[in-house]
């Protein structure tokens, strides 16, 4: 392995798409058809887009011999302040976690993530929240992150929203 | 009781102050010391301020002959198209679910979240969160809210923040 990490870049937009894809097919969640996949990677595509061009979203690519590999995002978004950030009005957030099946328990996703954590605490963030694949849960452990009291409820019966 | 419920203002400001600081001290949390109360709401309130100022914070409160005895607040986030709502990049966000000790048991917490699933689904909101106090989740449970795979990591190990 001749591994380089690189910040993510608007040249990437396709790139994280398919991350991110290949991430919510791995989890095997219910529900998570292909239709349902390609249909939100199609709305993330914009989304992404935006918050690349404003740097709003940020993390990093691992390539391997310059193939990439692996990437994490990262943003800084608005919160309330309360108990578990009293002084701060802002979390940080890590998505899109992803190491391909060929270079998987490597330490790459270790790395990522305690890169993510040394970003955040330079840019003074203190209070960090992810949503956790089955896969990724056991690593998130071992590095301090624990399940939060968050719930959810879906007010659509339609599968395309 | 004569109920009437009405739109939250920004002359509310105080109260739903009070209201969040009293519903994360009835949470028992582990950690949540009456300093780390007092520094949310000192650092809550301006926030606050400015979000009632442009209705990006909106929800209800309930007053009984006059008096107020209950609250609720209401949020549409910015958030990535994922499988949960493919389609929509934002999330509606209920917080601050507060009933005053003498008004429990008598469904104006429900009254309150079956308003908010109305209003996010004129808003063509499909997807919310909250986070559940101990007291609060198994009404959310009844009313179809199920828990998420968040997970959270604090940088700090100062109790001020």
């Amino acid at each position: 392995m001749t591994l380089r990490t690189r910040p993510v870049t608007v040249d990437d937009l396709e790139l994280v798409c398919r991350h991110r894809e290949q991430m919510f097919r791995e989890s095997n969640a219910p529900g998570r058809t292909e239709a349902i996949l390609k249909s939100q990677t199609e709305h993330f595509r914009p989304w992404l887009a935006a918050r690349l061009q404003d740097a709003s979203y940020f993390g990093w690519i691992v390539a391997d011999a310059g193939k990439p590999v692996a990437g994490i995002g990262l943003m800084v978004i608005d919160w309330p302040p309360g108990p578990s950030h009293p002084t701060q009005d802002q979390r940080g957030y890590v998505l899109n976690v992803f190491v391909e099946a060929s270079h998987r328990k490597r330490g790459i996703a270790k790395m990522l993530m305690e890169m993510a954590d040394r970003e955040f605490a330079q840019r003074d963030v203190a209070f960090l929240i992810l949503h956790a694949t089955r896969m990724g849960r056991p690593l998130y452990e071992r590095l301090g992150w624990s399940a939060t009291s968050e719930m959810a409820k879906s007010l659509s019966d339609r599968a395309d929203r």
